[in-house]
C-alpha cells in the first residue's frame, strides 16, 4: 500500500523538482540500470547479443541493414547519454524517454519517427509501462522501464523464426510489428474489465453491497486511465500516419492503418464500458431501493397487523370495575367474549393480509435469476 | 449461457494469439467451411450456381458482365487464399474479412472498394454478423459469417426477376443494393427496441421491479453495440462518397447518398432511444420512490392511530390500586368511565384520520392507468 | 391508441417491404388520393384552381411566370408519377416524397432545390407531417401527406390580396415563404411545451404524483423528436445557403438566412427546454424525498413520544404481588402513584415535544407557494 | 405575475401572426412611442439634443463628423419607416430592430454593420432587453426597447467630458464603446447569481427546503438565458472581427477583441456557475439524504429500546393464575422480582444504548457549521 | 473569511466602475507599490538588481544582451506608465496586466509577445495569482501581483550558477523558461487535489458525512478553476506555436511544444479528476442508502419480532373472567400454561431469526476495509 502510495507520489513530484533544467536527464535513483539487447538480421540470417558497452552497438549497425536495439531500465544516466550520443536524439527526446509519466505521442524530426506510448497489464489495479521507440532507417531502439515482461516476445520469435514479412521488411515493418504487439496487449486488458462489470452487474442485481459500489469505481478509474492512454496515442498513430516524410513506407503506413483501426476499437470499447459502468451505479442503486421497499413493506405489514390486534388486547386488559357500572366492559365477563374476540382478531389479520395481497406486497419483486437475461450487453459489447 | 460466454472470449483473444503474423489468416477451428454461391447477369440473362472449387470462378468472370460471389463461412484458409489470390486482394483485406471483430470500414485500393459492415438482428440479444464486401469493376465478393438467414435474398429475387434497375446497371449498382438491404434490415432491430422500451416505459410506472432496470440496462448495452456498428458504417460511406476515383459511378453515388440517409436516420434513432432508456432510469427510481412513500404512509397512518389509543388502553390497564388512595385512578370505578374512554378513542382516532385526510394522504398519487399518455414518446420518436 | 401503434408501426416496417426496389414508389394502401390544387400569379393577376389531370398543369405552366402545385395525398402511384415525368424529378427524390419518414434535407439537382422538412403541431402528442418543397426557376411544388389543415393559408391569402413582395418576386421568393411558414408554425409548439413545462414545475413542487414524472418524460420524448427535425432541416437550410447555383436569388437568400436565424432560436429554444425538463425530474426526486421525510418525522415524532409512555403503562400493568414482598411495586399502593405517574408522563412527552421544536421538526420545509419565484425560467427562456 | 405570463405569450405569438409579410414593422400595440436623442461631436465640440421628426436629423447628419442616434420605444411604425429611409437601412434589419426577440447576430451589408445584441439585469428574476446598433462611417444607432434605465450613460458622460479616446476617434470606436457598456453589464449580474449561489449552498447544507431546490432550479434557468444570449453574441462578435471590409478600422478590432475576451471570460462563468448549481441540487439530495438518516436513527433508536423493555412488561401484566400451577409465573410471587425486573431492563437498555454508541449512531455526520469551507468554489470561480 | 469575500466582490465590481475608459490604468488602491527587480546576463557574465526609478533600467537595456524585468505589485500607476512608454506596449496590454482578473491569452504584436496566464496554489482554497510576460528580442518583463513566493526561483538560480541552456540562448528562451516554471507548479496543485479526493472516497466509503459532500463539491469547484486557467492557456500556447512570425526561433518552439505537452497532461487529469470527483457523489449517495438500508433492517428485525410477542403478551393480560365462562382464557389458569407460552414465543422469535438469517439480513454488506481495493482509480490516475 505505502509502496504504491510511495511510487504515485514521486511520479508526480519530479516535475517540481527545484533544478530541474530542460534536456537534463532525471535518472530516479532506484531505477534499475539499463539492459542493452539488440537483434540484427538480414532475410538472410538474424543475431541475437546482450552488450554492456554502448561502443559495442556500432559495429553491429554497421553489418547488419536492420538492427533493433532494446533498452531495459534507465538506472545509468551515461548509458542513456551515450545511446543519445550513439544515436543522434534530440536531448528533450532522452528526457522525455527518461520521465516515464509522459502522455503518448509522436515527434518527427525529419524522416525519424520517435513514439512514446505504454503497454497496459491488469493484475489486481492496472499498470501501465512508458514504451518509447524511436525509428530510423535501419534501426529501432525501444525504451522500457523495466517491469518484468514485455509483449515483445511475439516479434523475437518471429525474427528467429523468418516467420511472416519481418526478415524480408525495413526497420519500419519492424516498429509497426512493435506498435502492433503494444496495442494487441490491451485486448485482454479489456477482456478482463469487461467480466469484471458483467460479474458486478449480477453482484448488483442480486446482493448489492457497497463493495459493488467501490469496484464499480474502481474500474470506472481504471477506464479512465486507459482512455488517457488510447486517445493520444491514436492521435500519435494520426500524425504518423498523416506525415508522408518519415521512413514508414507507403506498404508499412497500410499496416499502421490497421494498428489504427484497432485502436479505434479500443477507444469504442472504453467508452462503451465506461457507459456500461455507469449504468451499473444506476443499478445498485434501484437495487438498493427495492431492497429497503423490500424491508420497509415486511416492516409495514408486520406492523398494520399486529398493532390493532395489540390494541384490542390492551383494551381488554384494563382494569375498569365491570362491579362499578353495567357499562364498564361487560364484554369481560360475556360467555363467548373471549372466543369471539379471537375470532375478531382472526378476522382483522386476514383482512390486512388479503388487502396485502391483492395491493401485490407479497408478490417478488425480483425475478428468479435465471429467467433474467442479465449478461446481454457485455455479449455485445465485443 | 457457455456458450455464449465461450464465444465472447474467443473473439477477444484472437488479437492476442501470440503466433499471429500480420497479413496471416487465423481460422477459427469450428468455423464451417466456405459456401460460395454465384450470381451472374447481364440485362438479358442470368446464371445461378454454386462451385466447390474457387478455379471454377474464372470461366463465369470472363463470360458475365456483372458477377456476385457469395462466400458463407470461413472454414477452409486454402479456398480463402485461393480467393484472394483470384481477386487480387491484398492480404490485410483477406485478414480482415476472417477476423470477424472488426469495425466497420472502408478501404480503397485505387478504383476497388473494400468495405466491411454488420448486419444486426434482434432475437433474445442484439446478434450481429459481420458482413465483408470487395468490389471491382465487374464483380462483388460477399463475405458472410455463415450465420442462417441473410437479407440478400431480395436482391436475388431482384436479379432473377429482372425487377428494377439492377440487371441493367453494373457491380457498383449490385454492391449498392446488397449494402442498402444490410442498413434496411435495422429498421425492424430498432423497431423492436422500441416496442421493448414502451413496455419497460408502462412496466416502470405500473408495476416496477428490479427486473425492469436490468431490462433496460440490457437495451442500453444493445443500443450502445448498435451505435458501435452504424457511426463507423456512416464514416465508411462517407469515405465512399467522397472517394471519386473508385469504381462507384455518379449515377450510383446519388443512391448511396440515400444509404447514407437511412444511415443518419437509423443514427438519431439510436441517440434517441438512448435518451429514452436514459429517462427510463429515471422513471423507475421516481416509481420506486413513490412506493415507498406509499408503503411509508400505510404505517404511518397505522402506527399514528393505534400507538396513542393503545398507550391509552395500557394506561387504564395498570394495577394502581385505588382503595389505596382517591387518586388513584378513579376512573376505573366511575359509572361511564369504560363509555367515555371509548368515545375519547374513536374522536382521536377520527381526528386523526381526518388530519390525515386534509393533508391528502389518502389521495392516489398514481393515477388510472388509461389516462396517462405514456406511450408518446415512442410515437413521436419514429 | 390502438389506431396510433398502428400508425407507427407501419412506418418502420416500410424500410423492410422485401419487394422494395430503389426508386420505386410504394404506396401506403389507405393514404388518401393525391388532391392537386394549383395558384399561378403574376404581378397583375393571379389564377387558383383544383384540378384532377396532370396534363391540364401543362398549359398553366406556359401561362404564367409563377407556378404553386401544391399537391396532397399520395394515395394514386399513376398520378404522382406523371408529376415527377411533367417536372422531370429524379425517381429517388419522387421516392423520398411519398416515403414520409424522411429526415429534413435539402438536394441540389443542378439549380433546382429539392427540400424535405416536417410541420409540427401539438395536440394531445406532437404529431409530424411530412412536407416536401420542389423548386425550380418558374415553379413551386409541394408535397404534403394530406393531414388536416397546413400552414400555408398565410401564403394563400397574401398572394390573392397581392400583399407584401410575393406577386412581384419570382417562385424562390414563394419558396422561401413557404418553408417560413413552416417554420413559424414551430413556435406555438414550443409556447404549448413551454406552458405544460411551467405547470410540471409547479406540480412537482406542491403535489408531485408519478403521473408528473410520465408527463415530464413525455415531454422529453417530444422534444427529442422536434430536435430531430430541427437539426437536420437547419443543415438544410445551410446547403441552400451555401450553394450558390441554385434558382434563390441573392436577395432571396437574405430572407432564407432570416429563416435560418429563426431555426437557430428554436433550437436553442428545444435545449433550453430539455435542459428544464432534465430538472424537473430533479426537482420531482428532491420533492418527493421532501416528502418522504415529513412522512417519516410524522411517524418518528408519534413513535417517540408514545413508546416511552406506553412502556411506563404496561410497567404498572404488571402484575408483581405487593402482598409478596415490599419491593413488589410499592407505587402501586403509594397515595400519590397514579398522579405522579400522569405528571411525570406529562412531563416526558413535553420534553420530547420540546426536544423536536428545537431541533426544528415542525418547522416547515415548503414555504407558502405564493413566496416562491418557480416561474421564472420559463419567462426567462423565451 | 399575470402580467408576466402576459408578457411572454405576446413575445411568441408575434412569429405566427397570420398576416405577418417578412419585411412588415409589427409595432406591438403597448409599445411607448420613439423617444429620439441625438449626441454628435467633433474632437472640438459636442451637441446633445432630441427631436421629434426624423427629418430633424438630416442637418445633424451634415454637419458633424460623428453622430449617435439613440431611439428608445419603437411605438409610432412611421416615424421608425422614417428612420429606415433616412439611414438606407435594409427592411428585415428593420424588422429585427422591432421584433424584440430575436437573437444575438450580427450582419454586415457591405461595410455597414447592424448587431443585435441584449442587455441583462437581474432584479427578482432576469430580465433582459433587445439593443440593436446600426453602424455606418460617420453614425451609430442604437434602438433600444425602452425599459428604464440603460448602461449608455457612462459614454454620454465621456462624450460630454471629453475623456478617453471618444472625442477624437470615429462612429466605430463609439460603436465598440457602446457594446463594451452592454457586455461589461452582465459582469454584476453574474456576482449577483454567484452570490446567490453561495447563499444556497450553505442553505442546501444547513436547512434543506424544497425551497432551496426550487431556487437552483429557477438559477438554472437564468443562466440557461445568459448563455442563450452570450454564445451567440460571442458568434455575431466574431463575425465581425473576422470581416475586414466593414467600418471599424483595424485600431478599434484590437478594442473589439478585448470585448471578445470578456464574452469569453463571461461564457466560462457561466459554464462554472452552470456546474456549480447542478452540483447543488446533489448537494440537496445528499443532505436530505443525511436528514432523513438522522429521523430514521432516532425512531430506531426509541423502538430499539422501547420495544423488549414493553414486551418484558407485558409479559408480567399477562394474568396466568400463579394459583393454578407452580409454573405460572412465580416471579410474580418472588422477593425480589420486581427490583431484579427492573434491573435487567436497565441492563437490556444501557446494553442497546452502548451498542449504538459503539456503532457510531450518535456521532453528528453534520460537523459545525465554521470549520466547513463551503464557500471555496464561488471564491475561486471569479 | 470576510476578507475573502471582500476580495471576490472586488474583483467583479472592477468591470463596472462607471468612468472606467478603455486604455485606462485602474490602479487598486491596496494594491502593493511595484518593486522592480532586474537580472540581465550574457554568456560570460550576469548582473542582478533592483531599481526604483524606471529611467535606471534602460542603461541596463542597452549593455546586456538578454534582460529581465521582474515588476511585482502594481500600486503605482505612474511607474507602470514609464514602464509601458519605455518597452512601447499597447495601451490595452498594459491595461490587461493590471486588470488582475483576466482569462490565460497570447496576443502578437509584429515578433512581439504578450503573454497573460495564472499561477496556481492550492493553501486552503485554490489561490490563483495573475502572471503577464511581455517579450520581445532582448528582453522579457514579467508582472506579478505581489503575492507571497513565485516559482521563478529555480530559474533565478539556474541564472547564476550558468546552468543548462539559459546563459548561452536568448530571451525567448528565459520566457520559455519562466512559462515552464509556471506550468510545472501545477502538478503538486494537482497532486495535492488528487490526495484530497483519495480521502475523501475512503470517507465516502467508511464514515459518510454531510461535510464529505461539501468538501467534494468543493474540490468540484477548485476543478472547474483551475480548467478556466489550463484551457485558455492551452489555446494560448498553441497560437504562439503556430505563429512563426514571433520572437521565439524554431529551436525553443520545440521547447514550447513540450510546454504545451505537459499542459494537455495536466487537462487530462483535470478532467479525470472532475470525473473522480463526480463518481464520489455517486459513492456518497450509495454509501449513504446502504447505511439507511443497515438502519432500517435494525428497526424492521426489532419490530417483527417483538410485534408478535407483544401482542401474545398482550393477549394474556387480558382481563376476560375466566369464571363467566369456561371459553373465556382457560390457559390462564392450566398448568403448563405459562410455560407453554414462553416456548411458543421463543419458537416464533427463533422462527423470525432464522428467517432473517436466511434472507442474508445479518450478512454484513460493508466487507472488511482492508480487502476493499479503493485506492486504485488514483494511482492509475497519475
Amino acid at each position: 500500500m505505502g509502496d504504491r502510495k510511495h511510487r504515485r507520489r514521486k511520479s508526480v513530484q519530479r516535475a517540481v523538482t527545484p533544478n530541474t533544467l530542460p534536456g537534463t536527464l532525471c535518472i530516479e535513483s532506484g531505477a534499475a540500470p539499463p539492459a542493452i539487447r539488440i537483434m540484427a538480421y538480414s532475410s538472410q540470417d538474424y543475431v541475437e547479443t546482450t552488450v554492456q558497452e554502448v561502443a559495442e552497438i556500432r559495429p553491429i549497425l554497421e553489418q547488419w541493414p536492420v538492427v533493433w536495439v532494446d533498452i531495459e531500465g534507465f538506472g545509468d544516466g551515461a548509458t542513456l547519454r551515450a545511446l543519445g550520443a550513439l544515436f543522434d536524439m534530440h536531448a528533450l527526446a532522452l528526457e522525455d524517454v527518461v520521465h516515464v509519466h509522459q502522455r503518448p505521442k509522436a515527434e518527427l524530426y525529419g524522416e525519424r519517427v520517435f513514439f512514446i506510448t505504454r503497454m497496459a497489464q491488469l493484475r489486481e489495479e492496472l499498470e501501465t509501462e512508458q514504451v518509447s521507440f524511436f525509428l530510423d532507417r535501419h534501426f529501432v531502439l525501444t525504451f522500457q522501464q523495466g517491469a518484468p515482461g514485455d509483449s515483445f516476445d511475439r516479434v523475437r520469435r518471429h525474427i528467429r523464426a523468418n516467420a511472416g514479412m519481418l526478415r524480408t521488411s525495413g526497420a519500419d515493418y519492424l516498429c509497426y510489428s512493435l506498435i502492433d504487439a503494444v496495442i494487441d496487449q490491451m485486448f485482454p486488458v479489456l477482456e478482463q474489465l469487461g467480466d469484471r462489470l458483467e460479474e458486478l452487474e449480477s453482484e448488483a442485481l442480486s446482493r448489492p453491497s457497497l463493495d459493488t459500489v467501490s469496484r464499480v469505481h474502481a474500474i470506472k478509474g481504471q477506464l479512465l486511465s486507459l482512455r488517457r492512454i488510447v486517445w493520444p496515442m491514436r492521435e500519435a498513430l494520426q500524425t504518423v500516419l498523416r506525415d508522408t516524410a518519415s521512413v514508414f513506407t507507403a506498404d508499412t503506413r497500410v499496416y499502421l492503418r490497421d494498428c489504427h483501426d484497432n485502436l479505434l476499437q479500443i477507444v469504442d470499447l472504453v467508452e462503451t464500458y465506461r457507459e456500461l459502468a455507469a449504468g451499473l451505479t444506476d443499478l445498485y442503486l434501484s437495487s438498493s431501493s427495492n431492497r429497503m421497499n423490500e424491508v420497509m413493506k415486511v416492516l409495514t405489514i408486520i406492523a398494520t397487523i399486529f398493532m390493532p390486534l395489540s390494541f384490542l388486547a390492551s383494551l381488554y386488559g384494563m382494569n375498569f370495575d365491570p362491579d362499578a357500572s353495567l357499562w364498564n366492559m361487560p364484554e369481560l365477563r360475556s360467555h363467548w367474549g373471549y372466543p369471539a374476540l379471537l375470532a375478531f382478531m382472526t378476522l382483522i389479520a386476514g383482512g390486512m393480509v388479503l388487502s396485502f395481497w391483492r395491493n401485490g406486497w407479497f408478490r417478488p419483486t425480483l425475478p428468479p435469476m435465471e429467467n433474467r437475461d442479465t449478461r446481454d450487453p457485455h455479449d455485445d459489447a465485443l
